[in-house]
């Protein structure tokens, strides 16, 4: 792993070759941060961080098995698509211990996409994973293929961080800000059913008003008070 | 009533004297609509009609005891604290029928401010009232204390709007555009849990980063693509 750029933690993103690890993957290679794209399938994994190392004009991305991927990296974003995820946080349990893990997991009921009711993924993962893992829900609502075609661009889209830990939730909102997005703090895990659900809000109005990348910004808090 | 603005409909605030009824009745007042304050007391309706009518510099505000007000109203804008939401919706009920009820009820569990479950405010209150009255929910975001302050002004804050029945979506959101805020339809009254809960995350915000104000902002929609 290249870690010449200095401080920057290794990040891993589980379940990274969908269609949000991609994006975040170059956007934080493009920040320097050492990036492991991880799948169940290590040559599947190793084929997406090809492609976007391609993309990227450099080699900053690996590929590895998931497992792998965890124990390398002291960041870990789980990308998996909704249906895995109370499996993946099993399987992968014992290799998170001590990790940071940001859960971008929104879940919605189809065809109606209907909102999830509590409790809230991050809720799920945190009650699961137990105190030893820092679990913070973030990126649920930022339009994948923007995040990616645009990735050394600013993405006009707010990224709402929750987290009962707000240590925790300034280390994702670092990430967030280096990756291009503004982040702010929206509360506690309970809260990120909300955040989850504005997913289900976006593809309603992408489907109303004929668009595919319908976004949430905040307003009302100026940039110096966030700092 | 003054109708001689035209083709307004009466709008009536059902639960009016609190915080959100007298922002949002100047503002309908100041756009040429004939606005009633409703309250369970008739005299306190009307001293809320005085004061908005001093602020407003014009008569155009009455008050009345809240079925009277009903009864006079094309359009019924419940904005009762969240813990009479149901309490008002059945004693309101039979005066309801044939209107369009905007529902702007937002519950949160104090002191958490841990939002709500499903279903929405929206969805118990159509499920109450049936086939006969045209639920929408909106506005249970906007900050009651700029909306007051700012009435001749447009407010930074967009509404998302939710209703089983676009075409009653589509009313409240002209009241919305006459209020001077940016409307947006965003799906049936089960996503309504979403806006909902939307006000548990900028109160968590607020008290976050200091401020009076957090609001959200929608992106990705062009002006256009709204009309």
């Amino acid at each position: 792993m290249p870690r010449e750029e200095g401080k920057r933690p290794v990040v891993a993103l589980i379940g990274g070759t969908g269609n949000l690890g991609p994006g975040l993957a170059l956007r934080w290679a493009h920040a320097g941060y050492p990036v492991i794209i991880g799948s169940r399938a290590a040559d599947k994994a190793q084929a997406t961080a090809v492609e976007l190392n391609a993309e990227l004009g450099n080699e900053l991305i690996v590929g590895m098995e998931n497992v792998a991927a965890i124990q390398a990296a002291e960041i870990c974003v789980l990308t998996v698509v909704q249906g895995v995820h109370e499996a993946a946080l099993s399987d992968l349990k014992d290799e998170l211990k001590g990790k940071l893990l940001i859960d971008a997991t929104a879940r919605m009921e189809f065809p109606k996409i209907t909102p999830p009711a509590p409790p809230s993924a991050g809720r799920i993962a945190q009650t699961m994973l137990g105190d030893e893992v820092r679990v913070v829900t973030a990126f649920q609502n930022v339009p994948a293929s923007a995040v990616r075609k645009n990735f050394r661009h600013p993405l006009d889209s707010d990224v709402l961080v929750c987290a009962d830990d707000v240590g925790a939730a300034e280390e994702a909102m670092g990430l967030a800000t280096d990756a291009g997005m503004r982040a702010f703090y929206a509360g506690d895990l309970d809260k990120a059913i909300v955040v989850e659900g504005l997913t289900s809000l976006l593809v309603s109005m992408n489907r109303h008003y004929k668009v595919h990348g319908a976004t949430i910004k905040v307003a009302g808090i100026s940039s110096h008070q966030t700092e």
